[in-house]
Parts: C-alpha cells; structure tokens; sequence
C-alpha cells in the first residue's frame, strides 16, 4: 500500500467517527481538517468535495461494517448460528467505541432521505446489500431446517432491522438501562417464531 | 385566541413541515423566514434563538402527533381495536402529507442523540410520553384479556417501534413497494404473539 493510500485511509477512518457525531451533512472538509489538524487544502487535494468525500465517507463506513460485522458471522456454521452471530455482531457495531456518535447508516438515513444525490445512493445500495446478506442468513437457516420452511427471509431481514432501530433509539437517544435486554428478548422471539418446530 | 398567537401557530406548523425535510439542524430562523417570506427580523422576536424555535417545533410536533394519532386512537374500544389504532394512525402519521420529508422524530433522534441540551430533552421527553401511551394501550388489551396476561406491556411497546422504524427506513430511505405489506405483517406477527390463546 503506498503512503498516500493509507494516509487517505486513516484520513476516512477519522471522517467516519466524525460523521458519526456531526452527522454526513454536519461533515466539512474544513471541520475534518481541524479536528485531524491538517491543511484544508490538503483535504481538499484528496476529496475535491463535500459531496465525494460524503460517498467516500460512506464507502469507507461500508467497508468498515463488512470487516467487523459481515465477514466474521458469516465464518460462523450456516443456519441459526450464523443468524446469531449476525445480532450479536451488529449490536456490538451500534455500541462500538469506533463510532461515538452511534450507527453512522442509521444517522445518514435520516438525514439523506430526502436529499437525492451520490451519497444517497451509495447508502441505498449498502443497506441493500447489507439486508440481502441478512435474509441470505435467514435462507440458510431453512435449508440446514433451523427455519420454518414456508418463512419469507426478506420479512425476517426486516423485522431483525426493526429490533436494531429500536435498540439504537432505546440505547442512544433514551439511554434506557433495559436497551439491551429489551433488543435480546425481541430477538428470541423472532427466533421463536421463525424456527422449524424440530429445530 | 389572540392573532398573534395565532400566527405563532402557523408558523410553527409550517417550520414542522420544514424541520421533517431539512432536519431541525438544518432548520434556521432565516431559512424559515425565507420559506414564509417573513423577515427575519420578525421572526427573532418570535423565538429569541435557534435553540428556542427548535424547542417550540418539537413542542408543536408533540401537539400534532396528540392530535391525529394520540386522540383518535384513545377514542376506539379498550384492547386490541385500540392497538390496531395507534398502529394505523402512526402509519398515517408518517406516510402523511403535512410531514413532506417523514417522521420529524426520527430525523430528530439522529441528530439529537449525541447534542445535549434542551431540545434533546424535550423529543427524549415526548418520546417516553408515546412509548408509556403504547406500553398503557397494550395494558388495557391485557385487562380485556385479548393479551395474554403475562407479556411485558414496555416490551410490546419497543417491538411496535422497531416494526414503524423499519417501515420508516424502507419506506423513506429505500422507497421499498413492499414497505408498508411488511410493516403489517410484522404487525400481525406481533399481535399473535402477545394474543391470548382464547382471544
């Protein structure tokens, strides 16, 4: 890797924590610049602008999810297993200390839903992916027969979405003691209503 | 009511509609005097900062969000037709056409969960008032024996707010088809999990 690429990359890894507090739209380069204390026109020799360093800032948050999330639960054994990792995985990403601010995709849906443009793509297509990867781990666990077999994966995959909304609110904005709790008994229920009665 | 209380109204209801698009960083009492064609000047004495007009449109929201999805849904009979109206007044709610960018409080939740001050005192407040509305509804659906009597009113409240969260996402975000046959399948699903067997 040459130099610049990693300064670039370590550049972005800050960008991200950043943008998890300030938001994507609450990101300048010229707030990026101080808090890194490093030229403005220097950033802006490596992202021309707010809105390409907002879709690299995406790009290198995505990247980061797949490191820490994706790869490491999908290593698990197809099926319930790796459904589980998958939870635990994703409740460790809203609470990890590289994202101060919280789920930096949950903070830039927000904020990008209205706003069409690449940055709004680019998340679109993450959390697609994401979702697709998430109701593939549900279609697994129908065919090892951890899951019923008429279960849709799809509904799985959003209503696994819906109890980590909720656990991100109930955890970051509420500060509520019982978050996790609440977030884990949602979960075996989903589990309790999706699983092959021999499971 | 006094006529300036009355253009206090009207301004409020319309930088709701704003802060739902923009977010309520984004909102500024320029911008808003911009969008009403009022001057800035004006609306300074109206609301003495920032700070204050974020506060105010929160409390406007909170009487907005009473008014179509709090009342009509205490006005249905106790129990499950009570639950089945607060799910479809919050539908409504954020599917409508007087909040053109979505739900206000989830855009606020974002931005908000890491800025303390006031106005995130007032949505953490208004937020716990709705969750105890929904955790007393499904309370009454337990006294009229439609609920099983050993569920966690609280929990059924945070499992309805995820499904309108993952709704919110898929709906706005994603501008999914299917968001709104998967919110009420979630629904269903939830319902049959808290129902009495004899319900």
């Amino acid at each position: 890797m040459r130099k610049g690429e990693l300064t670039r990359q370590a550049i972005l890894e800050r960008a991200v924590r950043l943008a998890s507090r300030v938001g994507l739209q609450g990101l300048t380069i010229g707030g990026l610049a101080e808090e890194l204390q490093l030229s403005k026109s220097g950033l802006f020799a490596h992202f021309r602008s707010k809105s390409s360093l907002e879709v690299e800032v995406l790009e290198a948050a995505t990247a980061l999810f797949t490191q820490v999330v994706i790869r490491p639960a999908l290593a698990r054994p197809r099926g319930e297993p790796r459904v589980r990792a998958i939870f635990e995985r994703w409740m460790d990403w809203a609470r990890s200390a590289s994202l101060e601010g919280g789920c930096i995709f949950v903070a830039a849906a927000a904020e990008l839903d209205d706003a069409p443009g690449p940055a709004r793509d680019k998340l679109v297509q993450s959390e697609k992916d994401w979702l697709d990867c998430v109701a593939q781990t549900a279609r697994t666990a129908i065919n090892e027969g951890h899951f019923r077999p008429d279960v849709d994966p799809e509904q799985f995959a959003t209503e696994l979405h819906g109890i980590m909304l909720a656990y991100h609110h109930a955890a970051r904005l509420m500060r509520d003691p019982k978050a996790e709790e609440r977030a884990r008994r949602a979960f075996e229920s989903l589990l309790s209503a999706y699983r092959a009665p021999s499971a």
